[in-house]
C-alpha cells in the first residue's frame, strides 16, 4: 500500500469543486446542453430510410446558407468529450433497453443489420428490438436473428400491414413510402406497458454505447416526451432550393433519424389526436409531406415546444451534401451516431465522407458471428437453442481426430435469406426451382447459369460478411444478374474450417417456392431447354401427390474451359462420340452415375425406370418436400450419395404400410430421355485436396458414413439393410 | 428554446457537490482507486510477449488459491463504469501520445499489428509509436507502416541489437528471451526529451480509447513514475506451483504488460543504477528471472514503493488459466485492455474466454484499410506519399468508363512481408527463387508446388485480413508447408475490385533474396528437377554481371485434374504425343509462346537463342534486379507481355551506349533444353470472366496498352518502335 490519504484527496476534491463553481459562473450553470444550442439548426430527414430529399427533387440550386454555430453539446472546459458537462447518470447496469425500427423490403433489411451490428458492438446492456416489418423483412430478419443467436437480445415483430390504414391517408412524397410515417403510430402500436423506446432509422450507425443515449431520458423534464437532434442543413429552412416550402418547424426543425420517445407520456398527452389534428390542418395548405413523419413531428413540436428535449448533436450526425454537421463533430471529436441521411447514402459528397464511409464499412463488413459474445455481467435467458448447442459443443472431445468435423456439424450458421431483391415466382403446379450452393470462387458461374436456366433459382452462398458485400457489387455490376428477380440468393455466413455443403443445400432447398426442385451443383450447366422440358415432363408424367418420382437428369462433363455447349441431345451425342464430352466422372468414379444407364439413354425416347444401386448420386428433380440433406456430411465426400439413400429409404417407408410388400415396390427413379446437364472444369476444391492428402480426413468421412448407416437402421429397420453394401464398398480417393 | 435556466442548473450543481462530499466522507476522499484495491493481487507476466509461465514450467499442481476481492476500480455508486469516481481530466485534445513496444521476430510482428489495430480503432489522438525491434520485425513493420499510411501515426524504430548488451548479463528463464528485459532500458533508449510513454506488451488488445489510459498520468503524485496494474493470479504468490519461488514483490506484484512510464522522473531518480543494483542483489540468491523485466520491476518497486501508481485493474485484464480477473471485469462491465498473458494465448481456459476470444478476433480480422481514416479534428502531417496519392485520386474522373482501372492502379496496398516465419537462403551465387502470386482460391496449389520446387520461393498473397488468418491456419495444418522455412509469404491486403496482378508480382520480386528469380505463375508446376537444373545452367552459361540473359522455361498445359506428372523430358514428350499434354495455350493463344519454338525444343540438346516477337510471354529466369512489372496492368490481360517487352527494351538500352548498334545486338533469350513447367487446369478467374463478357473491360485494357506504349516511346525513343506492331495486333478474347 502506498502512503496516501485524506490530505491529498481533500485537495483534489476542493479543486474539483472550484472548477465546478467556475464553470457555473462562466456558463450560467446550465448542466444540460440546451442553453448552448443556437437557434434551430438544419439537418436531414430522419424518416424511415431517412433520405434528405423528397421523392421528386426540385431545382437543386443553392440560394443561401444560413450561419450555424458550432455546438457539439460539449460541456464547459471539456474539449475532448461530447458529453454535456457532468454525465447524466448511466442507466442502471443490465437495464433492458428498448429500440424500435421500421423496416421493409430486401434493401432496408440489409441496412438494418449493419445498424444492429454497430449497436451490438458497443452495447453493454440487454436489448429488446421492436421491429415493424413488412412480410419480406420479417422473413429475412426472423431467420437471421433465429440463427444469429445473440445473447441478451430479444426481438419482437409488428405487422407493418396492420399499421398502414392509420397513416395511408397522408399524402407523402418521400421515397420511403408509407413506412416512414409509421413512426408516428408507435405509441399505440408498441405494447401498452412499454414506457420508453429509442426509435432509429435504418440508415444510422452507432459509434458508441447505446446506453449513453438511453441515459439521456434522465434529462427529460416532467413534461418532455420526445428527444431529438436538430436538423444539420440549411435545406430545411427552405432557402436552398427554389419552390421548396418546408413544413412548419422550430428553426431548421428536428431530425427524426434518432428519437427518444416517452411512450407513456405521449399516450397520456393524447398523441394520436395531437399529430392527426396537426397533420390534417397543415395538409389544408400543403400538398403532401415531403419528409414523411419528420414533417409531422416538427409541425406538432412547433405547436407544443414543451414536448421536445433537444439532444446533443453528436447523437445524430447528419451526412448530407450540404451538411453543417462538421461544426458539431469537429468540436466534439467524439461521434455517437452517424446518419446517412442523403439519398446518395455512401456516395454523398462532404469533406470527411471518407472517414464516415470507413466507419460504416467497419460494421458492414464486420463478422457478425463475433457479436455472439455474451453479456456475462448481465444474466439473461440464452437465445432459443443456444443452451443445447453449448452443451453439445461442450461434450465434444477436442482430442478426437474428427473434432473439426463434429464441431462443424454442430455449427449454427447465421443465415440471411433473400439477400438481394427477389420476386417469388407465381404459383404454378409444375414449376421447378434450380437449387444449388456456392462460395466466392464460383461466382463466375452465375451468369452462365442464368443463361442456361431461365426459371427460378434458390442459391445458398457461403460467404463472410465482407464477401457478401463483394457479391452484392458483383450482381449489381452484371446486367445479366441484375435483370433476374427470380433468383433468390441466401447468404450463409462462414464459420469453421470445413465447407458445410449439406447445410447450404438445405437452406437453398427450404427457400425454394415452387412445387418441384432440381437439385443441382453450381459447376453444372443444364441444357438450355431443361427448364421447359422438366415442367412439361412433370405435367405429362402426372406427377403430384400420388405419384412420387425422382426425375434423373443425366450428367456429363467436359474437361475444356471453353466449348460449344450442345443445343440438343443429338449435338451432345456427337460431342460424346468425338471425345469432347464424357459421362460424368467416367474416368474417376463411374459408379456414381452408372445406374443412369447411359447406353440406354442414348436410344431412349421415353422416360425409363432405373434401380437404386450403391453409391448412386444422380442429379434429380423431386418435390420440394423431399428429405433434407444430412448435415453431418461437411467438407468433401458422400454428401449427395447419402441424400439419394435417404430419398429412396423414405419413399420405401412411406409406401410400406399400404403395400406390405416393400421389396416389389422399388422407388421410382425415372431417367428423362432429353434431359442433360454438363459439368465444367475447375481446380479441385480445398476440401477435395484435403481429402486426397489427409488419411485422417478419409477416416473421419468413413466414421460419418458408419454413423449415417446406424441412424438409417434406427429409422428404417430391416429395410435399411439394402443400403449396407454401399457402405462396405472399398473407398475410392475420388468421391464427390 | 425551452424555458430552462439557472435555478434548475443550480440545483443540479448543488446535488453534485453533495454527492461528492458524501463520497469523500464515505471513502476517505481518495479520488484514485488505490484505497479500494485489496492487498497485492495476482496476475500474469507482462513481459515482452507476456506469457504467464517461465520457460520451463515446474510441476503445475494447484496448491491453494488465495481469496481476492472484486475491484474493478469503479467509483462509488457507479455500477456501469470502470472509471474511478470522477474522471481524471482527459488529455488535451490532439495531444500526441507516445507508445513503446518491444517486438522481435515474425510471430510477434503479427501480434503487434493486431494490438495496433485495436489501438487505432478507438484512438482519437495522434500517436507516436516507438518500436524496439530486431531486424526481422523492423523489415516487416517498416514496410507495413509505410504502405498502411495511417494519418496521425508516427513510427520510430530502435535497434534491439544495440540494447542487448545492457540486459544480456541477466539470467532469464522467460521465453521472450532478452527482448522482454529491454523494457527496463527504455528510459535511456528513448529520446531524452520524451517525458512520458505507455509501454505495451504485444499480446494486449485495446477495448477503449488509449487517451483514457494516458489521462491516468494526471493521477501520479509528484514522486510516482511507474503506473501498473496488479497481477491477477495467485500463481504470483508462489503457492500455486511447488518449488516456484517468486521474486520479491508487493503482494502478488504488478503486471508489466501495460506500463505508464514517467521517463523524466526515472532518469532523474537514477533508474539505470536503481534496477541494476536490485537485480544484482536478488540474483545473488535467485538463479534467474522467470518473468524477465517483470521480476525486476517488482523487486525495485518493493524497495521503492513510492515509485508506483496503481492503475485500475480494467487497464490490464489478465486472461491466464487461474485468472482472478473476473472479479475485476464482472464488476466493472467495462474492459479497457485485455492481456493474453498465458503461454496458451487464445487457447487458455477460463470462464469467459469465448467473449475475449471474439473480442480479439474482431481486431485480428479487422480490415486495416479502414483505419486509414483521418483524425480530422487534429491537423497533422499526412503520411509520406499520402498527399500526392490523394491528389492523383482526386484528379480521376468518376465518369471515365475505366475509372475502376485508374483507381486500382493508384491504390497503395498494405503489405505485410514474411507473414510467417522464414529463413533467408544462404548466399549462393547461382541460386534461384521461384516468384509467384496468388489469392485464396489457389491455396491448394501450394503443397504441390513445394513438392516440385525444393528451393526458395517468394510468394505474394492477395488476401483480406480475415483470409490472412485462414491462410495461417492452412499452413500450420499442412506438414508439407509447415516444414518449409525457405518459402516467404508476403501478404498484400485486398482493396478494390480488380486483381492487382503486377503489383503483387513486384512485391514478391522485391522480396526475393537470391541472385536469380524464376518468374512463374501459381497454376504452374515446374519439372521436379528444374530447381537444380536452373542453378547448374546459370553456372554453366556463365551468367553474371557481364552476360545478362533471360532463360526461357518452356510451358505446357494439361486439361486433366489428375495426371501423372512427367519425370523427364522423354516422359513429357510421350504425353505430348499422346495428347495428354499440350504446349501452353495451344488452342487459345499460341502466339504467347510460339517464339519458344517447341519443335526445336524437342530436339535441342543445348540452350538456344530465340528472338522476341509480339505478344511473347514466356516464363523466364532472370537476375533479381530485372525490371519491375508495370503496375498499370490490373485485372486480366497483357501483364506478362508488357514485362517481357520492358525486359527486352531495357536490356537493349543498357547495351546501346557500348555497342552503338542496337539492331545487331538482340536481347539474349535462351531456351533451356531440359526445362519445362506445366499449367494445371482451373476454372476461369473472375477477371478473365469479366474480360470475356465486358466490352468496356476490353476497351480499358486497350487504353492501358496504348498508354504503356506511349510511355515506352518516351523512355526508349525510336528503339521502342520495334514493339509497336505488337500493340496493333488484333485483339483476341483469350489473352492472359
Amino acid at each position: 500500500m502506498l502512503p496516501r490519504g485524506r490530505p491529498r484527496a481533500l485537495g483534489a476534491a476542493a479543486l474539483l469543486l472550484l472548477l465546478l463553481l467556475l464553470g457555473f459562473l462562466l456558463f450560467g450553470g446550465d448542466l444540460g446542453c440546451e442553453r448552448r444550442e443556437p437557434g434551430g439548426r438544419a439537418g436531414a430527414p430522419g424518416c424511415f430510410p431517412g433520405p434528405l430529399m423528397p421523392r421528386v427533387p426540385p431545382d437543386g440550386r443553392l440560394r443561401r446558407a444560413a450561419a450555424l454555430d458550432g455546438d457539439p453539446g460539449a460541456g464547459p472546459g471539456d474539449h475532448n468529450r461530447s458529453d454535456c458537462g457532468p454525465q447524466p447518470p448511466p442507466p442502471p447496469k443490465c437495464e433492458l433497453l428498448h429500440v424500435a425500427i421500421v423496416c421493409a423490403g430486401h434493401n432496408s433489411s440489409r441496412d438494418v443489420i449493419t445498424l444492429v451490428k454497430s449497436m451490438l458492438f458497443y452495447r453493454k446492456n440487454p436489448l429488446h428490438l421492436h421491429l415493424v416489418t413488412d412480410a419480406v423483412a420479417r422473413n429475412i430478419l426472423e431467420t437471421l436473428f433465429h440463427t444469429w443467436m445473440v445473447p441478451a437480445v430479444r426481438v419482437s415483430f409488428y405487422h407493418a400491414d396492420q399499421l398502414k390504414p392509420q397513416v395511408s391517408w397522408i399524402p407523402n412524397k418521400h421515397y420511403s413510402g408509407l413506412y416512414g410515417l409509421m413512426k408516428l403510430v408507435l405509441p399505440s402500436a408498441l405494447p401498452a406497458e412499454l414506457a420508453r423506446v429509442i426509435v432509429l432509422d435504418t440508415d444510422v450507425t452507432f459509434a458508441s454505447d447505446i446506453s449513453e443515449l438511453w441515459a439521456l431520458f434522465a434529462h427529460f423534464s416532467d413534461t418532455q416526451a420526445i428527444g431529438l437532434v436538430e436538423n444539420q442543413s440549411d435545406w430545411y429552412l427552405g432557402n436552398l432550393w427554389k419552390n421548396h416550402r418546408p413544413w412548419p418547424a422550430l428553426g431548421r426543425g428536428f431530425n427524426t433519424g434518432v428519437i427518444l420517445l416517452r411512450l407513456d407520456r405521449l399516450r397520456q398527452a393524447g398523441w394520436e389526436q395531437m399529430w392527426r389534428l396537426t397533420a390534417r390542418r397543415e395538409l389544408l395548405s400543403l400538398p403532401a409531406t415531403s419528409l414523411a413523419d419528420q414533417d409531422i413531428f416538427n409541425a406538432v413540436i412547433k405547436e407544443h415546444p414543451g414536448l421536445v428535449q433537444r439532444l446533443p448533436c453528436v447523437w445524430n450526425v447528419q451526412l448530407s451534401d450540404h451538411t453543417l454537421a462538421e461544426r458539431c463533430y469537429s468540436e466534439a471529436s467524439d461521434l455517437k451516431v452517424i446518419h446517412w441521411n442523403s439519398p446518395k447514402k455512401l456516395r454523398v459528397k462532404n469533406k470527411h465522407v471518407e472517414f464516415f464511409r470507413n466507419f460504416y464499412l467497419t460494421f458492414l463488413e464486420y463478422d457478425g458471428n463475433l457479436l455472439r459474445r455474451e453479456l456475462f455481467v448481465c444474466p439473461s435467458q440464452p437465445p432459443p437453442g443456444a443452451e443445447q448447442l453449448q452443451q453439445a459443443l461442450a461434450q465434444l472431445d477436442e482430442e478426437d481426430p474428427c473434432f473439426e468435423f463434429r464441431q462443424q456439424q454442430l455449427t449454427v450458421h447465421r443465415v440471411h435469406v433473400t439477400f438481394l431483391p427477389h420476386e417469388p415466382p407465381p404459383p404454378r403446379p409444375h414449376d421447378v426451382t434450380l437449387v444449388a450452393q456456392l462460395s466466392m470462387d464460383r461466382l463466375q458461374m452465375l451468369e452462365a447459369l442464368c443463361r442456361h436456366w431461365p426459371g427460378p433459382m434458390s442459391l445458398a452462398l457461403y460467404l463472410t460478411d465482407a464477401e457478401a458485400q463483394q457479391f452484392l457489387h458483383f450482381v449489381e455490376a452484371s446486367p445479366v444478374l441484375a435483370a433476374r428477380q427470380d433468383v433468390a440468393y441466401h447468404v450463409v455466413y462462414r464459420e469453421g474450417p470445413l465447407y458445410p455443403v449439406n447445410q447450404l443445400r438445405n437452406v437453398a432447398l427450404a427457400q425454394a417456392l415452387t412445387p418441384y426442385v432440381f437439385l443441382s451443383d453450381i459447376d453444372f450447366l443444364p441444357a438450355y431447354s431443361l427448364y421447359d422440358y422438366l415442367r412439361a415432363s412433370i405435367e405429362q408424367l402426372g406427377l403430384g401427390s400420388r405419384r412420387k418420382a425422382a426425375l434423373v437428369v443425366p450428367a456429363f462433363e467436359t474437361l475444356r474451359y471453353r466449348f460449344s455447349f450442345p443445343h440438343s441431345k443429338v449435338e451432345l451425342l456427337a460431342l460424346l462420340d468425338a471425345g469432347t464430352l464424357y459421362t460424368f466422372r467416367y474416368h474417376e468414379w463411374p459408379r456414381g452415375h452408372a445406374p443412369t444407364d447411359y447406353a440406354r439413354w442414348r436410344e431412349a425416347q421415353a422416360p425409363y425406370r432405373v434401380q437404386w444401386a450403391a453409391n448412386y448420386e444422380p442429379y434429380v428433380v423431386v418435390p420440394r418436400d423431399c428429405p433434407r440433406y444430412d448435415p453431418r456430411f461437411v467438407g468433401f465426400g458422400w454428401n449427395k450419395v447419402a441424400h439419394i439413400v435417404e430419398l429412396d429409404a423414405q419413399a420405401r417407408q412411406a409406401r410400406q404400410p399400404l403395400l406390405l410388400c416393400p421389396t416389389l415396390q422399388e422407388y421410382e427413379l425415372l431417367v428423362l430421355p432429353e434431359a442433360f446437364t454438363i459439368h465444367l472444369p475447375h481446380a479441385p476444391s480445398l476440401d477435395i485436396s484435403r481429402f486426397r492428402s489427409s488419411p485422417t480426413y478419409r477416416d473421419c468421412l468413413q466414421a460419418l458414413k458408419d454413423e449415417f448407416h446406424q441412424d438409417l437402421s434406427r429409422h428404417h429397420g430391416a429395410a435399411a439393410l439394402k443400403y449396407l453394401p454401399a457402405l462396405q464398398q472399398p473407398q475410392s480417393p475420388a468421391r464427390g
